[in-house]
């Protein structure tokens, strides 16, 4: 985890542990762009979980979808978020830090562990940009739905090098 | 749509072509500004939708409005923000271009396609700012209740001429 | 209130008016940091309402919460965001201006008046940066629900001095 490991390593050294490949970089479902960059800050749009075949995990928290599973969503949502950085930048290694996140989980009314939920997300960045640059100002809340039928939507915005 | 065509001009066709008018720049409901602009970027307040005489309109998505009536509700909400851009900067046409977009739809628990409405908004901008500087990173998210019950609220981000 | 007054004066003296200590600043309930600097803007997590005790505010606008006391509870959302950019700056002194706010109301299906709740928050930071540098755009938004429970989750934006 010293300076010289470039986040591209670090990911595909976790894709190897999790077992998991690369989800496609998504198509936008709106009228919208995956990331956008103005000067040195790069915005993305929020993005949902989908596996390496570009399925969409859907579901609520609390109904039909527990803990685990969706924080294994939010980690999938975080793979996509890396899929659209990598398409639009070429590498992930001109990521100088991650800034901001915010997640939405899907969730019934009683369900107020939306923190746990978006840990999915949050320590797979930390483990790719590591523990500074890797590690956001970030806000949880719980909704009352999202679209598809996701349990969870993340959108972040990171510092590039320009 | 060439180059020469400004914001303010596409504006002006846009409202004859749907046969509106713009909306009153929103007066705030609290203790905030429609619009603060650090450096080159330019951040709204969240925007309800109201019409030409500042009638709001109200509503839940898959309740008592439907998508139609909701994607239009987006849409008036794009022409409210475009009237706090117009009267804060004096012209549209010192955007620019279109960076972010936070849209929350106020949607029973069934409801999925928050998308679907946010592009009424999208579009909009789209046609005004062009394909590229006027579409952005986008969010939608489906939340419990909204303020005045209305069936949408968007915020949006501009970089701006300065 | 005149320019020479600082904000932490004004703390000081708004702290008293209240009755209220400073809450402690807040631990994070995940992995991200309490506030990220990029330039000279900064970026805070969501807070929650914490009292001077460290005890949260917990419950449901328009349930088992009124809108004063959720009102009150953004305030003391707001005391929690002051006492991590006190903690991570240093100083209050060193904020040029409230740049924006998210503001996340934890209500029934059936509340509407989010801004008038937001507006705790957004007050105290009037009072503590002044009615032009402390004065946001802001979006207010209901919820389904929240981390840990609370009625209120405020997060913020703020240019500063570097």
């Amino acid at each position: 985890m010293g300076p010289i490991m470039s986040a591209e390593t670090r990911l595909a050294e976790k894709l190897s542990e999790l077992g998991l490949d690369m989800p496609p970089a998504p198509e936008p479902k709106g009228l919208y762009r995956p990331l956008v960059v103005v000067g040195d800050m790069a915005y993305t749009s929020g993005h949902l979980p989908v596996d390496a075949a570009g399925r969409l995990v859907t579901g609520r928290v609390g109904d039909d979808v527990d803990i685990p599973t969706a924080t294994h969503a939010a980690l999938l949502t975080g793979l996509s978020i890396l899929a659209t950085l990598r398409g639009e930048l070429g590498s992930l290694d001109r990521i100088r830090r991650l800034v901001k996140l915010l997640g939405a989980v899907n969730g019934t009314a009683e369900f107020t562990e939306q923190p746990a939920v978006i840990n999915g997300c949050s320590q797979l960045l930390a483990d790719i940009f590591g523990p500074d640059a890797g590690i956001a100002a970030r806000s949880a809340i719980g909704v009352a739905s999202l679209p598809l039928g996701v349990p969870v939507e993340i959108e972040a915005v990171f510092q590039v090098e320009v």
